[in-house]
């Protein structure tokens, strides 16, 4: 299963476990990652796999349907590494350093390591595809997670709405989250990070 | 004047008040707002305006040299309204709010008034023009001249370093003022502002 849900994603079709589904997968994520994903059409892919257009279309119904998947992947590696680090911390305040770390320390390797598929994520972004949704809808449930926590033991102030104070935080923390800001920010982590992650504990202090 | 420093912007020519420059500024600034600045050549604004391409080159030393002169100019008007908004708050709570809301009401404006324009804001929030660094500085000095006017009435904190408030305080606020990322967030202004607006509020508390 490739997507952040348990649903099957939009767009995609046919038995979501067909190991088909995951060659045509990894095998356009390599394309990508060589040719880009703007000059990419299906047709290419196709001829690159060795399957038919037809056949792909049998999995996926467009090229978007295709990078979706594969952005579904690498931001779900990513929040899984998040959700580890997390739980490593032994306060709120610890959990929520963790947290912010690796999620800024991840996307900036994301950007370092494949600057084309990189650019999937900025234009899922942009474009507002569920994947990117889906991931930033599913940080603010881990940030939650770390404020009910914090709140509950006295390290956190409890007047704000939780809501308000998840939906503040993360778009405080949009320059290094956002793959389309933090592209233009690579300089400024992990100092800045560290200067935005202080500046929201203040915010959260009782 | 059109720059927002007193020194001779770069990549301008000759004497700096001179009222053809202006004319050129004026009128390539109507020229990009129909055609937009990437598909304008000197020699198109140059045959628009009735210059010769020498005359212009005169003035500045590039396209990019009238983008930046345009780009100071818009910043510059939508700066003085801050100040001028941020002057009319009773405390340094208020001068912050008002400083917050109007940066992010004018920003949203000019997005509105004019994309191909905004889009030259855009290019060089990105580039890293001269213009766009010296907004972001200007908008750290007005903000830490009202939290040195709160830390001294006992309304905002004092421990954290004064510059590494402002920088968090500004990073925080890159979502509504980047015009990068603003076009993004639109939909967000004002509730979002006022949200991350009290986080910063929250973080100044003593």
């Amino acid at each position: 299963m490739t997507s952040l849900s348990s649903q099957t994603p939009a767009g995609q079709r046919g038995p979501s476990d067909h190991v088909i589904r995951d060659q045509i997968i990894l095998a356009a994520q390599q394309h990508f990652s060589h040719y880009g994903y703007g000059k990419t059409t299906v047709s290419d892919l196709a001829r690159n796999i060795g399957y038919s257009k037809a056949y792909i279309y049998k999995f996926f119904d467009s090229k978007q349907a295709i990078g979706e998947a594969i952005c579904a992947r690498s931001l779900a590696g990513i929040l899984a590494e998040v959700e580890a680090a997390a739980a490593d911390g032994k306060s709120a305040t610890e959990k929520l350093r963790r947290m912010v770390e690796k999620l800024t320390s991840l996307s900036a390797e994301f950007f370092f390591a494949d600057r084309k598929l990189y650019d999937i994520a900025v234009h899922s972004a942009i474009a507002k595809w569920p994947p990117s949704q889906e991931y930033i809808a599913r940080i603010k449930d881990i940030l939650a997670g770390i404020i009910v926590e914090g709140r509950e033991a006295n390290e956190f102030e409890c007047k704000t709405p939780l809501d308000e104070t998840c939906r503040a935080i993360v778009r405080a923390l949009q320059p290094f989250v956002s793959p389309l800001m933090l592209q233009y920010n690579l300089d400024d982590v992990p100092r800045c990070t560290n200067e935005t992650l202080s500046l929201i504990l203040r915010s959260l202090a009782p």
